[in-house]
């Protein structure tokens, strides 16, 4: 057997015989103190864990406890200790697959019971006894011909099934203690390290997505390394319970969806479509402000239009299926862009006219499964905050450093100041010149800098049509929001053949930009919501004061106080009926509203109000006009102005 | 033979045998002049011309020259005088048919050559022959099988099939000279009558407008009692060329609309979005201050929806094809109003919310056929100014009132000051008690009068579901245009089993009230671009201001003038290129740009602008905060504020 040459990242080497496991490389490479933080290795892009033998030489990063792929590894590793401790406890469970999610994990198991929260406690202890026996994860190579015989032995038909699709002539297994799972790996050394975790909830999961396959129960659950960190995480999603935007929409009665009219389509009450409108406003205000044009484009189009623009080849499965008019195929609009471009192709263009700024809030409907719908935050129906533009190769620059500056504006004003930025590079597959891609990917790069913006690079994860910036923000619990997006576009204008008269008078085809900024309204005010648990800032609140009295005696002042405010641009409401205070005040809190107004004999008197704020402070004796101009300046400080 | 007794108007009778004609009748009846005025005459609901025999006692009303009444009859003979002539002159056409219509009349033949202009005027010299002879419109009775046979033997075999289809025992023929139609008449005594008339144009139009059928050429022309009428009318026809939205559209930029997308699908371009969002932001601040709530729904919803609301036995043809998704079948909305009874029915109601007004510029997609679509004034998907209003019986008249206000005051910031006001009561097939019917029709009228409105009734011309308002507004050419609509409806709240809870604690159905002001985005700016001729009222106009420059030494100041203008809320554009200023100015005329700001040293040095105005006029010395200032002023008054 010959030897070969492990090294790790701080320079330290050893020899060993061929076929070792990183694990006991790592034994002599590390301390027991530096071990114990260890949780796997790189090998170029590959992650290995402790049971991986090697027989290359092979120089190896270190993946240490508290970052992302270790606790997505850890996450990984509790779930197949989750799968253990149900098979031991319901023997007639068949397990289907279990990954590490975004702040968690799952399993998927055939059972004829439903799990219950007690079967929650009694699998969590089984878990609690099979991580203190310390056991190691250990990887096996089989022929898959023995491994179809082994899981049929042991009737998991899933595995079998996995295996069979695989069509691949060895698979990998791991196992520890009892249990033995197909898996590519990598997992933790042992069970030991898998200290804090919890169980959160159970929930139907079609097995591999289809609704004509069985419905499988789906347990998911959470792993952090410690105690503290999982408690952390276990009340931002208590608190996110609270500030769910589902419940927070019917409680606020700001959108209702309904099974009569279809899944994934908004209704806006009343309330909410002011929030909307305001939102809409502002979004307008801004865009005209830097030299926006807006555009309306309608909803469906010939089916031939989204030939030319190649979704029905590449993003048909999210389109509606097509309608006759007339023998015509039409479709309803997945995407605004087909739309702009046959505005822009109305006219012979000149590089005079450039650059090109059209946007439009573009209502679009996509194809979503039901089983991914979720409130406003994955719907079928949404409106864009869409915008192209249309360029020469030398503005790109620039214009992108436009779009940043009003994409930060923006974000800032409805209260995001954390965002991760994203730029996506070049793919293996994709349409435009290597010269195009160069120098856009240039463009965007320097105007990201000269914004002083801090970015991650994706290389090869931009779209096959040109490199993109994405935007994620974060809200008050942490979470992250994929948010804004910006795209370059070699394709579109190449299919439209659409093109510019330049200083030389000669024809060149235009640089195109996509941009949504917020996003889609839909999913950014579900976000809203989220993040501000409801309690919406004074300038988009959709009701901002309203009013109470104390007895009948104050009702004709109050009226006056009503219309004056309304005059004044407050966005006022009255609660004149005959009930106690202390409950008008009860209701207004439950639906966060940012001033009560209190009217008694003395402010009647007075010709004044008492303000009471959210937080239950009172402020005496204002006066109606100084209300007014309280709530106008607010409302400008709060948009930025 | 028996004797009849034949009375007029004005209270002569005169006894004649029975079968006398109408003419020989008002020949003893009438002074030579006052018969000359006559056209026809009315018999009850019933119109009778000169040659209709009289059987029983009768009782005529006069239809003289000058009423609508003798201007449809006039041109109906007319239509029958150009199919003469055409006949005389091209012996191979087929003829169809031919009615009044208005404003003029049309025929249709089916020729293998077009008809050109010059045959027009070949046409109309053979009618001048034929009108110059005096010859009257003698009516007669012939057996079905008689008529056909004799239509047969002319080769007439549209004629022959519409004499099938009547499937009558017998028809009535008219004949002028050389030529018998098929027709209920009542034309004019003869021919002479004939003496102001025009053909205008010719147009293809399917036999019985169907596309399945022969192609054949349609005349349109027009006519009237006299040369000045006539002379008037073909005036206004050029001035309308000249108004033509589509024309208008094109030139200024408004709009497009593109077979690759679809017809009467409408892309608004910059200029026209911009118009429009004018005018939805004046709309809704509108709404607002007249305290309705903005409401956002979706363009699709299932089936089943459009099931429960009746649009699938009533408005099927109407409606664009399903599409399905997960098995389910959707439809694009022709409507709004089943998704706002969907968010009225998301909550328990109480009379203490009434009245709810909820309003919507709803985009809506209907089915119209390609023949019949005209610009913006006739689309397949629009956008409604629409609104809802839910409220007690008794709230009924008050609700009326207030929309008519509304409706008033929209009608005449947009400079519509005349309106014909139709009021449409119970048809014979309705749903609803009679009680409602009366009650509801009483508050409309009294809502009416009450504003002082002076309004036409239209008996039972209601829709099934409830009595309505229309309105008809008149343009600056005096043509009208169906606008604003209000309409009581029983249906629905019953289809859709709405209800709230009254002041006894009970449940009640609530009064539902549709209208649309406006009518459609689309079409009301249609009508404003023919009404305005393009010249649009500085408070919507999409630019107000141009900047020019003389030299490229005033390029900076431009800038200035520019930055602060924008600042100051005036949509201003500029136009530094180095172009003579002549031709600067004749583009912004072309354009119908309200202010032109011109420019030069002088006005560089003093920090003024010289103002010219679309008429020519100049404006000299304005500083920069003056102009602003006038066009913020000249806003508001535009708006009524």
């Amino acid at each position: 057997m010959t030897n070969i040459t492990i090294a790790i990242e701080n320079g330290e080497t050893v020899e060993m015989p061929a076929a070792t496991t990183v694990g006991e490389a790592l034994s002599e490479l590390l301390s027991n103190k530096q071990r114990k933080r260890t949780v796997a290795v790189t090998l170029g892009d590959q992650i290995l864990d402790f049971s991986t033998p090697l027989y290359n030489d092979a120089s190896l990063g270190l993946i240490q406890i508290g970052s992302d792929e270790s606790l997505a590894i850890l996450r990984h590793s509790t779930a197949h200790v989750m799968a253990e401790a149900v098979r031991e406890l319901y023997p007639d469970v068949k397990v289907a697959i279990g990954p590490a999610i975004d702040d968690g994990f799952y399993y998927d198991f055939e059972r004829s019971e439903p799990f219950t929260p007690e079967d929650f406690e009694q699998i969590e202890a089984k878990m609690t006894e099979i991580v203190r026996k310390a056991l190691p994860f250990t990887q096996s190579t089989l022929k898959s011909s023995e491994a179809i015989e082994r899981f049929q032995a042991e009737g998991e038909k899933y595995k079998v099934e996995l295996i069979q699709d695989l069509d691949s002539e060895s698979v990998t297994l791991y196992q520890q203690g009892s249990f033995t799972d197909l898996c590519r790996g990598p997992h933790v050394p042992n069970t030991s390290l898998i200290t804090s975790f919890k169980l959160l909830r159970v929930a139907g999961a079609y097995w591999r997505g289809d609704e004509k396959n069985t419905m499988l129960q789906r347990i998911y659950g959470t792993a952090f390394f410690d105690k503290k960190a999982l408690k952390k995480h276990l009340n931002m999603l208590e608190e996110a319970k609270k500030r769910d935007h589902r419940k927070l929409g019917k409680e606020l009665q700001l959108f209702t969806m309904q099974d009569e009219i279809g899944p994934g389509l908004v209704l806006w009450q009343p309330k909410g479509a002011l929030l909307r409108k305001l939102i809409e406003d502002y979004w307008k205000e801004a865009h005209y402000r830097n030299d926006y044009d807006l555009l309306y484009t309608p909803h469906i189009a010939r089916q031939d239009l989204w030939k030319t623009s190649g979704h029905l080849d590449f993003y048909a499965e999210n389109m509606y299926s097509g309608m006759d008019i007339d023998d015509v195929r039409y479709q309803l609009k997945p995407m605004n862009c087909p739309f702009h471009i046959g505005i822009y192709n109305s006219n012979k263009r000149s590089y005079r006219e450039f650059p090109i700024r059209w946007c439009e809030l573009g209502t679009v409907y996509r194809y979503e499964r039901a089983g991914a719908l979720h409130g406003l935050l994955r719907v079928r129906g949404f409106t864009q905050d869409d915008a192209h533009i249309f360029c020469m190769p030398d503005q790109l620059e620039n214009e992108i450093f436009n779009i940043l500056d009003l994409n930060l504006e923006i974000l800032k004003t409805f209260g995001f100041d954390e965002y991760d930025i994203y730029l996506s590079t070049r793919p293996d597959k994709y349409v435009g010149s290597d010269e195009n891609w160069e120098k856009s990917t240039e463009a965007l790069k320097l105007a990201l800098e000269k914004k002083g913006l801090e970015y991650k690079l994706d290389p090869g994860e931009g779209v096959f049509y040109g490199p993109k910036i994405d935007i994620k923000i974060k809200d008050q619990l942490g979470r992250s929001w994929q948010c804004s997006t910006i795209q370059v576009d070699f394709n579109l204008p190449e299919r439209f053949k659409m093109s510019y008269t330049g200083s030389d008078n000669q024809k060149h085809q235009p640089i195109m930009i996509h941009r949504a900024l917020m996003g889609s309204l839909e999913r950014f005010i579900g976000v809203l919501i989220e993040h501000y648990a409801g309690v919406f800032p004074l300038w988009f609140a959709p009701t901002q004061a309203r009013i109470m009295n104390i007895t009948d005696a104050q009702a004709d002042y109050c009226d006056e106080v009503y219309n004056r405010l309304r005059k004044a641009g407050v966005r006022v409401e009255k609660d004149l009926r005959n009930e106690k205070l202390n409950y008008k005040i009860r209701e207004a809190q439950m639906e966060k509203i940012p001033y009560m107004l209190i009217i008694g004999d003395k402010e009647k008197d007075c010709n004044t109000v008492t303000i009471r704020l959210r937080n239950g402070d009172n402020i005496a004796d204002v006066t109606i006009d100084d209300f007014a101009r309280k709530v106008a300046e607010e409302c400008l400080e709060g948009r930025g102005i």
